[in-house]
C-alpha cells in the first residue's frame, strides 16, 4: 500500500467520530487548550486524550505543552488529501456523464456522424 | 447523536479502507458487475462482497441482481454530506483567518478605529 493510502486510511479513520469532528469544528475557530475542549465534552479527561492523540497522528492536529498548559491548533492543509481525493472522484463522475452525453446525442443525431450513407435524404 | 453524525460516521468510515475506495474510483467510471470488481482485486469474493456490503450501507452505492449477475452503481450524490462537512471546516477556517487578519491591521494601524470613532456621523 502507497503511503498516500496509509494517510487517507488515518485521515477517514480519524473522521469518522463525531467528538473527533466536533474537535475539529472547534479548532477550525482557533486555538484551545486541552480543558477548553475537554470542558465542552461530557467524557473523561483520558477518553478525550485519547481523541486529541488520534486526530494528531492524523496530522490534522498539532499540540504544544507550556508549563501545565496544552495547546492544541488545526494544521493547515489537513483536510487536503481527502479534498483532492473527494476532487479526482467527482472528475471522474462528471467525465462519465460527458461521455453518457454524447453518447445520448449520438443516438439522438445518428445522422451527424453518417452523412455519406446511402440513405435517402428527407 | 443527530442522523447526519450518524451519517458521516459510516460514510467516513466507508471510506477509511484503501479497497473499498479503489472500488468507488471504479464505480465513478461507470457502472460494474460484482465479477469485474472481482477481476480487479485480488481477494476471496467474500471479502470483496463485504466491502461492497458496507459501501451499499453506507448509501455510496447500490446494487441490482438480474438473473446471476449483480451490478453496481455509485450512488449520485454520494459524496455530498462529506463534502459539506469539509465545506463548513473550510468556511470557519477562513473566517478565523480574515478576523485575525483584521486584528493585525487593528495592531497595526490602531489609530484607524479611533478616527472613526471621533468622525461626526454624516
Amino acid at each position: 500500500m502507497t503511503k498516500h493510502s496509509n494517510d487517507l486510511d488515518t485521515l477517514f479513520a480519524a473522521l469518522s467520530d463525531p467528538t473527533r469532528r466536533a474537535l475539529l469544528t472547534r479548532l477550525a475557530r482557533g486555538p484551545a487548550t486541552l480543558s477548553e475542549l475537554h470542558s465542552a465534552h461530557d467524557m473523561a479527561l483520558p477518553s478525550l486524550m485519547a481523541h486529541v492523540k488520534k486526530l494528531e497522528t492524523a496530522g490534522l492536529i498539532s499540540s504544544q505543552k507550556q508549563g501545565r498548559i496544552r495547546t492544541c491548533r488545526l494544521t493547515p492543509g489537513a483536510f487536503t488529501p481527502v479534498q483532492s481525493w473527494l476532487e479526482e472522484q467527482h472528475r471522474l463522475w462528471t467525465g462519465r456523464l460527458d461521455r453518457f452525453d454524447a453518447y445520448v446525442t449520438q443516438l439522438a443525431h445518428p445522422s451527424q456522424e453518417h452523412t455519406d450513407d446511402a440513405r435517402p435524404k428527407d
